[in-house]
């Protein structure tokens, strides 16, 4: 185990209604002190789902992207609301975003997403045995749901609007989950 | 190309040295009007390198990440310097970092990363033909160079402190990119 630096100073130099910021100053273990700026979300995490819809599709969504400025494709995500469970937020979500339920949710792994300058994490959840449920959301328009044929993943990942880093490794983490799933010893 | 939102408003409403919040109101093409914080970066965006040692091995890096206050495993990262290409960046990176120039870099594909909040943009490099070169860079303390072998990132994937979305997309974007050069006609 590493031993990590140490807080010598903080301080929140910016507080906004969605954004925190804060000053650090640590100092490592050889004695080196270093500032920081880190950004404290308000909220609990955020979740990303893959919806398949059976064995050989997944759903996708294009929607607007306030941070970059244009639509893009990716899997439906959202945050988390509080006492929420990171599946409890995922069936919301595709229920608000893609209008199915799931009663198979299945936790594939908590990715930290820029992890030297925010403690903002991602759940990735893979929602199976997928039922029609459309539940309102706080989405300014309708989303754009758009089905993808799993084996063909090498296209997806070369569309021009497919480019966020938390999808493209949903598609890694689906492929190693179903890789273990279909040959459990060549893993053990 | 569907229609994008206007801008109503915009204003910054925080700046610190490395980040600048900006409220922005949008008006949708169906006349929905939504209020917005997006993060702006000073920088003009990061790099992130899958060094390739030999045609077996990835150097990783494990260093301290200040925003979520841990150690993390994953592959060489910065951000980029004013007047830097993503791959002359990439180069410099992995000299600071592990020790190595490269002969030969290829730009993989450039990532969103929490697109709805934020332009911030990784450029994911492949970093080939390797040779030892090491210059001095801003590390506070030196870091854990950690080789793994391309035909073992199934337990990469699981290790604890290896869960950073970028560095998982960047498996994904390495698988396609070995597919496409080994089997050309199977893309086609």
């Amino acid at each position: 185990m590493i031993k990590k630096p140490t807080v010598v100073h903080n301080q929140i130099i910016a507080d906004t209604s969605v954004f925190s910021i804060e000053r650090v100053s640590l100092r490592f273990t050889n004695g080196a002190e270093v500032d920081y700026e880190r950004l404290r979300g308000r909220d609990g995490g955020a979740v990303m789902i893959i919806p398949l819809l059976d064995v050989d599709t997944v759903l996708l969504i294009r929607e607007y992207a306030a941070g970059v400025d244009r639509y893009e494709l990716g899997f439906p995500k959202g945050l988390m609301e509080e006492g929420e469970s990171a599946e409890s937020a995922a069936d919301r979500e595709i229920k608000e975003e893609i209008g199915h339920g799931s009663r198979r949710l299945t936790l594939l792994k908590t990715l930290s997403v820029a992890p030297g300058y925010t403690n903002f994490e991602t759940h990735i959840v893979l929602a199976e045995d997928l039922y029609p449920k459309r539940i309102p959301g706080d989405e300014p328009e309708p989303i754009e749901v758009v089905p993808w044929r799993v084996d063909d993943f090498t296209s997806l990942v070369e569309q021009e609007d497919f480019l966020e880093a938390r999808s493209i490794a949903a598609l890694y983490l689906l492929q190693h989950y179903m890789d273990k799933k279909c040959s459990p010893k060549k893993t053990l």
